[in-house]
């Protein structure tokens, strides 16, 4: 590290995740040769962390370890981390976001616990009532972005036109898209199907005075086939949506692993053509994907699968780097700004007193 | 046919369908193989229909053509169907169900003018405020049983407790089940999560006097995990659902066809595999499922594809046949009686004037 010269901070709670601190610390190091413009601080306990990090130069020369006492386990209610987690990594790991001492946090911890702390400490952007959670979708063209993934239950029209504003910005910083097209997901393609939000919704989109790409309305098939590059709903059906997915790989997957074991052709096959099965495997792969954004706090926060290996960390710290170069919140908050309608000058009327 | 002995009348809507009516004639014939029980009544133009019935044999012994005039367009609206579209085969033969000549009708036309008509011709059953559109979708242990798949946008806890009732009947007619387990889609299983709605009714399936099997909530992945054996879910949610999964599955088709034409070895690895890859293609197959119901309306009406060939124009109507025959509506109507709480005796005040 060359004295003087400027580095983006990233805070790591380095005791969230099922195999923490092992792979946020090697997931860290490749970060490092990643990313060339960054440096940690290590949110968790010294005794465990000192020695590990020894072993690994390159986080040793980039990083600071930062003694925290607590740790909050992947079964502890949000309600409960958030008022007896205030010594734990995850908690203070955050705070320094708040407190400028970082860009940005990535954990791989609780994400109910996450979500509420990042709520509590970061605060939400002006003119947002609502954090989402928008992570990445594999598609025909490549990938999408969809949000809210459950931050909330309910959302009304406002809501889904923030998302909207939020989506885009995450988009534009991701996936390094220009002007991100945006879907509205609803049960049919026509204006007039849906129920009275997302219509709502669709007319502000229209009506917005953003430079927001809005395509309008898409069905639950375009999410994969790519039709937009933002996909737009509340955290209800994006939950179900995200984890229907998912499922249905996974249904998929036992189908052809139990299809191809199912005699010696197949497995001959199977063998063979295994290299295009592999590909096909890592084109699915959730870690390459690795990294959601709660979307609309006043501070970058992103959560890592908890299972999440090392390149899968790696993935998580890269895209809080994204979203930090290039200034998402900043972003956010001048689409906001102008998508608040100007207030007409008040006038006097004419025929009152003085 | 031996004079005397009774037969099940099918009325089929011959004109509907991207195939219609080819592929409508030939399924029928599958089905009279398939259930010799049964009859129909084809509705569409004679002129068209004569000729195509008169060879084929079975069909011409077994099926009486009504002839009618109008035909609803795939891309006619609903509004419009339901008021123009009287004199059509889709009106008429639902029409037939309502007047007793039938005992359920089956179509690929429009879906939804046939929601319309089949609402306003046959009406909701007693207690039923909205129907729903339920289907089968692949699990890992088999197939599960998913409603609303869009009939409404929106439902209250009632509605989800009705639907969950249907959804129960039909999974012992169409599955041949004794006791299936009921879930209700939420964004997690514990009891705290979720909306408003799906908490509701939480409530009203755990305490119901029906001998309902409730499991709980389920989420996304439980669907093609085959966690239950009905997931009850809103219009929206569950439209959603279904097109994701189909996109997905789409999405990962096209990644193996891809992987499987990039080289000479893939190539030789898939011709081997082709047997294993032919199977999960038919464990997929949108067509050995097909048959969608309107549930709770005053008769069976069953939505094919639109784009059914005559095998999967076949499976719709042997759905039609299994709700028939285990009598899927005295069912329902007798589970919502037992499910209205017995209304107190009016007691008289006895301050009261005589």
């Amino acid at each position: 590290m060359s004295p003087g010269k400027l580095q983006l901070p990233i805070a790591l709670d380095a005791m969230g995740g099922d195999s923490a601190p092992a792979c946020v610390l090697r997931g860290a190091e490749m970060a490092l040769i990643r990313h060339p413009g960054i440096r940690f601080l290590l949110y968790g306990n010294r005794h465990i962390l000192e020695p590990l990090v020894a072993r690994i130069p390159l986080l040793k020369a980039a990083g600071d370890i930062v003694h925290t006492e607590a740790v909050i386990a992947g079964d502890d209610k949000p309600s409960l981390a958030v008022r007896r987690g205030r010594d734990s990594s995850m908690w203070l790991s955050i705070e320094s976001v708040k407190e400028g001492r970082s860009c940005a946090v990535v954990s791989a911890g609780n994400t109910g616990a996450l979500m509420a702390m990042s709520k509590l400490i970061l605060r939400t952007l002006p003119g947002i009532s609502r954090p989402a959670i928008a992570a990445l979708f594999p598609s025909l063209r490549g990938e999408c972005v969809m949000l809210d993934l459950g931050a909330n239950v309910e959302s009304d029209a406002h809501d889904l036109y923030r998302f909207a504003i939020m989506g885009d910005a995450f988009a534009r910083a991701v996936l390094g898209l220009s002007r991100p097209r945006i879907g509205l997901l609803n049960v049919g393609s026509e204006d007039l199907k849906g129920h009275d939000e997302v219509k709502a919704a669709f007319q502000l989109l229209k009506e917005s005075a953003t430079d927001i790409n809005f395509h309008g309305f898409v069905e639950g098939n375009d999410i994969a086939e790519g039709t937009v590059d933002v996909v737009v709903t509340d955290g209800f059906t994006g939950n179900v949506a995200l984890k229907t997915a998912e499922g249905t790989a996974r249904l998929i997957r036992t189908y052809l692993r139990e299809a191809f074991a199912s005699s010696a052709v197949a497995r001959g096959g199977a063998l063979l053509a295994s290299g295009a099965l592999k590909a096909v495997k890592e084109k699915l792969d959730d870690r390459k994907r690795n990294g959601a954004m709660f979307l609309g706090l006043n501070g970058i926060a992103v959560k890592s699968h908890g299972g999440a290996d090392a390149t899968s960390f790696c993935n998580a710290i890269s895209v809080a780097v994204e979203l930090v170069t290039h200034h998402i919140n900043a972003r956010i908050t001048q689409e906001i700004k102008l998508s608040a309608k100007p207030q007409p000058a008040l006038e006097t009327a004419g025929g009152e007193p003085g």
